[in-house]
């Protein structure tokens, strides 16, 4: 049995990439995948500009100004934002300028209105009551992206400040990834559809549900092809299905049960399959395979288990396929808040409350941690990890722990 | 000028909750905000059932069993998941079961087919190798949810293990709060649209598409209207549209400057403007007012003041208003890299890097803070927020980072 570890490596390195690509309008480019490198065609900001509402003028002439021995100077404009004017400052010379508005030349710096008093009217005058730095209250051009420059690169995922860059940089269209399409099969013949009464020895159909949502918040799109009941022709004919699209999850099925006719169909269907079993708890009955270029992956039929080694597994192997250069969630590193048996070949992955007590990050569990327990799911912020070799977890202990959002 | 919690408070107390409700199938649910306390209608699981492949018997009955003394017991059945058998099992009786299936009447426990040997065929006999603790691999009916259990409380955000819940239970239409719709509206001349090409003094629009796909994350519907231009009769036009949705973003425009007429419009219309100063570094020109039921935000025209701003109270604002009972991000406990110098009397709002080093959370400043570098944004993985009272912060210091993400 190959631990957690390998199993990932084993996974990743078989996940072909998405290559085709989209044009996409930016303001449908949130949460999708840039295919290229983007380079700024421009300065941002593209010119210098005054960064607050106040009066341009040459620093040095304000040099020994205070409250009491103001240094006066002649307003000979007033300029918003989005105008030029075409004039050069003289010494003494001001001109009353507004957020965003380019520094006019001759000038150097921009005095806020708070420290001035002017007359307002013809033949204005402003008083400046403190001297100025040079450069004060001065965006220069490129201070923020310089022309040429790399802002987003092949593989980042465009969130909102990615957006606000781009249309900075008059990007009105991106090219990004498509997006992955997994398809979602539900196996066994205990399962009934949620619309349906359960009958004695039935369950509510839950995995795909809790799967498609799992995909969906990875930024792919699910497929969800429903119940396969347990018979060889329902299975071949619904994973052949599956295998058109650009992954496949199997819930259920795999197993060492009799029942368990997954592994066969998959195998007759000629899927490659690279191990069946990783050292891990809950999700110990978890396969992977190849079917020439789509990934398939057997997941454990309990909801928790089903979850689980799809964030530890298939999340990443989406992310991977969808161009992400990022693949893996954030580790927090918090305290334990209690103590933990575990069996020391196995890697756990516990649901935990992650909580900001005096400064500090403690995780507790959110209660029983079967494989069966869903409820673990929906308490959990968090996701706290057990390496293999350890054997008692006590509270306050160190641990690492992934934060689910 | 007020502080930043009180400009919260202020904001949160007028925000009105939407109470408009949907029904939506539970595969459109993710993401949305349930409206209803909901309850279990059955257990879960519905009854006793096996955590394990193997044989069910009674414990009692492998009393003294061990790999050199094994105890024999006749498989009268086999049980697959989503089967029954009306037999009760006698002593010494064993039944063939499988995960998922329903333990039968007369038996207690369930020993892992590893634990066995068996003939497989007619008269079968299993031999089991080790005695078997009462219960074992058998999970109880109720064991994750009881019958009348509320398991989703009104005003949680429907993840993907809620969802998971929610099918377990059979629940296939979830009724959900509507989401709120936020108009956005940019004002300034110096604004050209992101397709047009830049003159002297103009820069692109950009507030509008980083605030859309902010309003997008916070999982509300951004309605973008564009551009007005720094004239009343078109802001007044445009405003007034903008106050028929659920809540109003206008960027730039707020400011002590004489070419912002925002606030006057606004007032003209009818709006009550509660505050428009916050002590805070960046975003300090926000304004916020209620027009009738409608919450208005100015916010500041920098990309980075208004992203900023966003965060801090429209973010919460919108999830108030759709119904969410948790409101605000998770903060990190986090040890800064740098120093930084501020102002005693402003809360600032840095823009960090996380990085999780030897078991430690550290937070580095992306890079020059300035309110015109989006760049930060683009960097960042977390916000550090520097409260008022403070003027130094030393690297090493412990601080607070909000996660995004």
């Amino acid at each position: 049995m190959i631990n957690v570890s390998q199993a990932r490596e084993i996974i990743l390195k078989h996940i072909p990439p998405v290559k085709e690509t989209q044009f996409l309008e930016l303001n449908l480019c949130l949460g999708r995948v840039s295919a290229v490198d983007i380079k700024s065609r421009e300065n941002i900001p593209p010119f210098d500009n005054s960064a607050m509402d106040g009066f341009a003028i040459k620093a040095f002439n304000s040099t020994g100004a205070s409250g009491g021995n103001p240094k006066v100077f002649a307003v000979i404009a007033d300029l918003a934002a989005g105008y030029t004017i075409a004039k050069t400052l003289k010494d003494n010379q001001a001109v009353r300028i507004m957020t965003g508005a380019p520094i006019p030349k001759g000038v150097d710096s921009v005095v806020m209105v708070e420290d001035t008093a002017s007359n307002e009217g013809r033949n204005e005058f402003v008083r400046i009551f403190r001297e100025v730095n040079k450069g004060e209250n001065v965006r220069y051009a490129g201070e923020d992206v310089k022309k040429g420059e790399i802002v987003i690169k092949k593989g980042d995922i465009l969130k909102s400040g990615y957006i606000g860059m781009l249309a900075s940089l008059g990007i009105s269209k991106v090219k990004v990834f498509r997006q992955p399409k997994v398809a979602i099969l539900a196996t066994g013949d205990e399962l009934v559809e949620i619309k349906e009464k359960l009958t004695p020895g039935k369950i509510h159909n839950s995995n795909t549900y809790s799967l498609g949502a799992q995909v969906q918040s990875a930024g792919a799109l699910a497929v969800v092809l429903g119940i396969a009941r347990d018979k060889k022709e329902e299975l071949r004919r619904k994973i052949r299905k599956g295998l058109s699209f650009d992954m496949l999850l199997v819930s259920g099925g795999i197993s060492v049960g009799d029942y368990d006719f997954v592994k066969d169909v998959l195998k007759e269907l000629g899927t490659t399959i690279k191990f069946w079993r990783v050292a891990m708890k809950p999700g110990k009955p978890l396969a992977f395979g190849m079917m020439e270029r789509v990934p398939v992956f057997g997941l454990p039929g309990n909801p928790v288990s089903s979850m689980i080694t799809f964030e530890q597994f298939v999340r990443p192997a989406i992310l991977k396929m969808a161009g992400r250069r990022e693949i893996f969630r954030f580790h927090l590193p918090a305290i334990a808040k209690d103590d933990f048996k575990k069996k020391k070949k196995l890697r756990y992955f516990l649901r935990v409350v992650l909580e900001n007590q005096n400064g500090a990050l403690y995780a507790s569990l959110t209660g029983p941690q079967g494989s069966g327990i869903l409820k673990s799911m929906v308490l959990a912020n968090g996701i706290m990890e057990l390496a293999e070799g350890l054997e008692n977890l006590r509270a306050g202990d160190k641990v690492q722990v992934t934060y689910l959002d």
